[in-house]
């Protein structure tokens, strides 16, 4: 039996989604800048995967700006936001749990003169909002923080968050990496005061190689990538017509039905949870209830390095990540971990399973019979 | 019939890559950072494709960066040239008639501080080598030419300025823009003194959003987009697998055959010259023999406007471009026509009809017979 549950690394693309994809790619394959029939079919499918976007997160299309990926995303929101509007100020605010490709854009604008505030969170990962509203100031111009914890599912409280910036200081733009919440949970910028929202297909079932940027229409950023000014200038570069279409079918799929399938998920997890509660020395870290999101569980396994668990759990089909790794597979602590207070010795010993809407509860069943066969057995032999 | 002429703004993708491209997309999806088995999968997939593309350009696979595009490629090339490198000196050189990739982004530079030295061009759109020695200076930290010009094809003498540029000061950096030259011509970058290549798929009958920069091992460039460290921390964003494997097999079909097919498409071109010169008041524009590329044709038609004749030859199902095109669709004085100093009322009744190796000697016929019939008619109609 296969058990994939690394979906919060990546997920397998809708058999529909790869089929439209193939059909642009050797059929409707003009470009959108072309004049002629071909491209301006071509564009036809970028209208129409702007308009369900849009529709999906009630915001105009002219907001919505096709990328590679959530990387490029979060770099266009905060190098964009920086370059912007440094003259407003040169302060920046997130957390100390955000995905690399935040923490590490925030070291490069580090470099360039920015000033940055890590704002700590709780034990099960979310921020405090006292502490947010302590942080913005005069100066702040941009707080990035994450709709869902890639690590620990943890859900940060977006909304309040929004409007605790706005009154503290209405210039500054907030921006939300919703790589891993798009696709999960409904979520309307205007309402949340969220400015800027990051967004990856292939967390959704979707291709690699793309994702949008949300940019509300009444602020300013600057593009990363210069050429031929497609996407009104902010994203040059000829437009992946069928990424970007496969990117908005995905999604269109993962909200056709998403009550019901998260609730179903949310049973699932449910049900592993409680089965992991059998199982000696296993912590679950992040929330345990709707406060975290349905398709992520990290467990510490006390004794067992998350590579040997990682592995016997390959040896029977199931596939896992250890800590993150949506990052490069160096392995590294995680700083999600260390800023929840995860104890030391449970560091190199946690395992993340990410579900996804694939996922079935035989499935489920599967890895606990697998784990309680495993955990013991291996600490027996790494113990003494 | 169909006859597809703007192979210059993309291309037809090979049904064998796109097959291929699903298959990753719904079966081998892992994430390459994963670290079991779907992971290692995903992985070597990539290794593959690294693999595939050293071969051709005869390099070493670790010089190999794939990216969202030949846009990106340009960009990381040029920003991140300069970026690593503004101590050794802040002027770089390029040329007037290179695509908007290399021209806004020089332009932003400029903005940065830094000094751009624009070479100008002959009738044929040729760079005088004289004019380049003269310019690269001690303080020159990069010079980007392109190999093939994306509106009229004309060759640059590559190699030859490799050599010029490296006696001249070792310490520049040499950048190719082959994203119209890939493909169609083999490019050696070690023997041409060539530091950085950028590379488009969409160019060569792969997927749009996937291309590579070849980046000599010696040299030191600047990542534009960070994250979780992909690619040796120089390009950041879980790998495009599929897009990436895609590109490859692209390329690989593309040199099976080279020189035949390269033979072939200058026979079609000499035969469509020819057909042409039999219309009045109509001008090659760039080099007619082997020192333009054997896929690119740009006519002016005087006295008719360019959109005018393209929508003419799009109700005969023929397809071509106004001017360039993989720009935006604004319509906008081609820099490179008049850079050639194409006569002023010429400029905006120049058409490109490009090649690729599906098209026919029936389509040319066809095409030529078009021609004879749409240009009197549409000069007898504008004409008084």
């Amino acid at each position: 039996m296969e058990v994939y549950l690394d979906n919060s690394a990546t997920t397998r693309c809708f058999e529909e989604v790869a089929q439209l994809m193939m059909k642009i790619m050797c059929e409707d394959y003009g470009n959108p800048s072309s004049m002629h029939h071909k491209g301006v079919e071509a564009e036809h499918y970028i209208r129409h995967a702007l308009e369900t976007l849009a529709r999906i997160l009630k915001v105009n299309e002219k907001e919505i700006l096709f990328t590679s990926g959530g990387t490029e995303s979060d770099n266009i929101a905060l190098i964009g936001t920086a370059m912007a509007n440094h003259r407003a100020g040169r302060h920046l605010i997130t957390t100390k749990i955000e995905h690399p490709a935040i923490m590490q854009t925030m070291r490069y604008l580090e470099d360039q003169g920015f000033r940055v505030t890590y704002l700590p969170v709780d034990g099960q990962g979310r921020i405090r909002l006292e502490d947010l509203k302590q942080a913005v100031g005069r100066d702040t111009i941009l707080v990035s923080i994450m709709h869902t914890n890639n690590e620990i599912g943890t859900l940060e409280p977006i909304a309040e968050a929004g409007e605790i910036i706005k009154k503290r200081n209405p210039h500054t733009i907030f921006h939300v990496d919703a790589v891993q919440g798009f696709g999960k949970f409904r979520i309307y910028p205007s309402r949340m005061n969220i400015d800027l929202l990051s967004v990856s297909a292939h967390k959704i079932h979707g291709p690699k190689g793309a994702g949008f940027l949300y940019v509300n229409d009444k602020i300013k950023i600057s593009p990363i990538i210069y050429g031929g000014g497609q996407q009104k200038g902010m994203r040059s570069g000829t437009e992946n017509v069928a990424g970007i279409a496969g990117l908005a079918r995905a999604a269109e799929l993962m909200y056709e039905n998403l009550d019901a399938d998260m609730e179903r998920l949310y049973r699932l997890r449910e049900m592993f949870l409680q089965g992991i509660s059998k199982i000696d020395q296993v912590k679950v870290n992040g929330c345990a209830g709707k406060e975290g999101a349905s398709h992520i569980v990290s467990l510490s396994v006390r004794g067992i390095r998350s590579e040997v668990l990682l592995h016997a759990l390959e040896d029977r089909g199931i596939y896992v990540s250890a800590g993150s790794a949506c990052a490069s597979n160096k392995p590294m602590p995680s700083a999600t971990l260390k800023a929840i207070g995860v104890e030391r010795d449970l560091l190199e010993s946690t395992i993340r399973f990410s579900f996804s809407i694939f996922t079935t509860e035989e499935e489920i069943r599967y890895t606990l019979e697998a784990l309680y066969d495993i955990i013991p057995m291996l600490r027996k032999y790494t113990r003494h």
